[in-house]
């Protein structure tokens, strides 16, 4: 089972990292990261840099794909290489997923169009704006797209993604074996419960398209 | 403030990046992953492969040590370039913090003698071993030492210790930034929730020493 991240400049480390971290596990996987040319591509900070060891075109039918965000994002909702890759590996794909504002680079690519799914809070309204049916879930399925919500949200959706894929036990065994029993020092992680005006002034800075 | 992140061969990717996606976000905040040379280091699937822009000589007085774990932390516990750097820039460090068995490799260094400490729940006799108080906890502060449970508890501790650093606002805001609101599929994430076939069969496959 090949599982393809498509990594761009500026991308949130923890969005292709977290899934990384569970989908590797799963018997007969292999992971490829592309770019739109093998090289090291960095996160918005400029501190973290991954190795993409094939170009997008390099790997034209992954059965999984998974697209992560990063402020980055809003370079690639548009026509251009990951566009074009990205279309075209989804029509053989068996699983199209994202995390965070990934779903926004799934979504202008015409992808979600109709489907449920789910994205970064703050960016719902551009999700529903590109013609996603938005919800406000930790992730979502809808046929074989799979989408989740903000950067850490990627982890649960691909424990939920490998029990699809694989069954309960070897993704309860995943979730054993990364020791996931999240026990976060704050209840602050939604917008339902952390502070208001934490949430207002997240809101008022933020932005999804040009 | 400076964060440093050594990296070694077969290194598990989330014990790096879960925490590196929270502390830098903290105001101030500059994270240079280190290893014995720049150079990029993989992990134990040989598929996902993070750039270190320094090496470990040349960061000498971080503020903050971050030591991920993974599989090729045996090659870490006793002496080497690692453990040198790692026991004088303890010295002037105002936390040293580990993640999953990164704790083997602060232990190994004499570093976690008497404390109380945690590790990967399968390594917590190994830890003993060594001369830690082993404690079954999500993250352990024992002055300025922090250690957490395997894999992604480094997230909760790196939350933690943000808000340490910079407080419980600052701490809140950047869990809402990376919407962690976690919501895993399965109750399976630790050794006293997983099923009890699943947990001694990763018992019985455990090694942390040669």
């Amino acid at each position: 089972m090949l599982i393809a991240i498509p990594l761009f400049d500026r991308f949130a480390p923890l969005d292709a990292v977290g899934p990384y971290q569970v989908l590797s596990e799963l018997p007969g996987a292999k992971v490829v990261f592309l770019a739109d040319r093998p090289r090291g591509v960095s996160d918005s900070k400029g501190s973290l840099t991954l190795q993409a060891d094939a170009a997008y075109g390099d790997v034209p039918r992954p059965d999984v794909i998974l697209v992560p965000g990063g402020f980055g994002q809003v370079d690639h909702m548009g026509p251009g290489p990951l566009q074009d890759w990205l279309v075209k590996a989804d029509e053989t794909s068996t699983w199209t997923t994202s995390v965070c504002t990934g779903a926004l680079i799934l979504a202008g690519a015409g992808l979600l169009t109709g489907r449920e799914a789910t994205t970064n809070w703050l960016a719902h309204d551009e999700l529903a704006r590109l013609g996603a049916k938005a919800r406000n879930e930790r992730y979502v399925f809808d046929g074989k797209y799979a989408t989740s919500a903000g950067v850490s949200a990627g982890i649960d959706m691909a424990l939920a993604l490998a029990a699809r894929i694989a069954g309960d036990e070897v993704a309860q065994r995943i979730q054993l074996g990364i020791e996931y029993d999240p026990q976060p020092p704050f209840n602050a992680g939604s917008a339902e419960t952390a502070p208001p005006e934490m949430v207002a002034e997240l809101r008022a800075a933020s932005r999804f398209s040009r």
